[in-house]
């Protein structure tokens, strides 16, 4: 079984609020679909709830009256974008359900204090598709916060231990530095938690522009701890996750899993 | 509090597949505002989920493979019109969000095994406005199965106590007969579960075209039975939900809760 992370940056257009890269999805949908594979799909928020988040610090808890009202349009925003990402799925012939962590999680100060594995394991064990998203949830020390998709996929990969976790970003991998300003920028093919740890020192004293991918390697680190394969890939390009999915060669970046002693 | 079931009919056109009521909808929005009470809502699929659920036999378990289709696409429209409810709640200024049942219940040969009420308490705390739908789901002994709007509601009342619980329907109430088809029948204003019990009995006799409301009068009963008034109330009708909640006199049916010894 497959876990799949659909980068918010490759679903939806992350400049223009709410806007959903329908062709983009319908591929990746297409590239699932063709693979054949047990799969979990987990789909980041992009301009459907990273601006809105934002506009009402939803991630900072509760502070102020308004911040209900943004808590409940960034949800259904989220959720409508859900609503496009399972129409494309079902159109391309899987039967996609959604658990919307609105209804499911909880969190304590941005930790996860409870998730519905159960759920997971029913849908899938009847053959359908579980989705989930980034999305506000409830916390227990500071009333709401941002569930990221991130978060979900960590605490999937601990309990269902996929065979791979897939990361669909906008990007064909990791590189040695940021490929958007410096031209000497390297694919890193294959690498460990080690490399990625000494990587990340050297992205860390020009961390202004490298934050975003920071944050991904922090996250990567805590999957491959488990003993579990990370696989980085660009959505963007026709058909490189379905042969991730099927086991080919493609242009992409495998963190090589290595449980911690 | 109060527990508002939005029947299907009012809220879609149910002749017609996939067809919002906006006008409506956002009539009925802005008299909950104006009433400044705590409620739940409870909205019906009408025909965002009906036709599909019939056309895949979802009622009846599993029984074949392309029902996996069906109930990804049930599940998938009736989302989309829960997102069109929150969205026109949300306009008017009320903080709404879901609860989606297709990841938080679990039923048992159609009878309700475990439902999440803790998540409605604390959206309800946080002064948030919960709001969960007709939805296909799991079901232990079946495989998956329809949960009713109507099925919620009378859980979340026998949870919750609410003062009342308001149908809102696309009829002035309870009539003695079906008033679509005799000009003989009269508007019940108020009525007790004996005399909805008589009437029941007299109804079997042409059940052909009183099954949507017999099944409604059985619903009744058994929140009435926990000693909570149940309403009738015309959803078409400007003012009659404001009334109600706000407590006014205004044309609708109540049903009289009394406690069975």
């Amino acid at each position: 079984m497959f876990i799949i992370k659909l980068g918010g940056s490759v679903i939806t257009d992350k400049t223009k609020e709410c806007t959903f890269r329908q062709n983009i999805m319908d591929n990746l949908s297409d590239q699932i679909k063709k693979s054949n594979q047990d799969t979990i799909i987990v789909h980041g928020a992009g301009s459907f709830g990273h601006i809105l988040a934002k506009k009402y610090d939803l991630n900072q808890g509760y502070k102020r009256l308004d911040q209900l009202k943004g808590f409940s349009v960034t949800h259904e925003k989220v959720q409508t974008l859900n609503s496009l990402v399972l129409k494309s799925l079902q159109t391309k012939g899987i039967p996609a359900v959604s658990i919307s962590p609105h209804s499911t999680i909880k969190l304590n100060n941005h930790k996860l204090e409870k998730m519905n594995y159960e759920i997971f394991e029913e849908y899938l064990k009847q053959k359908f598709t579980p989705v989930t998203f980034g999305d506000a949830v409830l916390d227990k020390a500071l009333g709401f916060s941002i569930c990221s998709g991130d978060m979900l996929v960590q605490a999937l990969a601990r309990h269902f231990k996929p065979e791979k976790v897939i990361f669909v970003v906008d990007e064909d991998g990791l590189y040695t530095s940021n490929p958007k300003i410096d031209k000497k920028a390297k694919l890193i093919e294959k690498t460990t938690i080690k490399d990625l740890e000494k990587l990340t020192t050297s992205l860390d004293s020009h961390a202004d522009v490298t934050g975003g991918m920071k944050g991904k390697i922090e996250n990567i680190k805590k999957i491959t701890e488990q003993g579990i394969n990370a696989i980085l890939l660009n959505g963007n390009k026709a058909d490189r996750l379905y042969q991730t999915l099927i086991g080919e060669e493609t242009k992409s970046t495998t963190v090589i899993g290595e449980k911690r002693k």
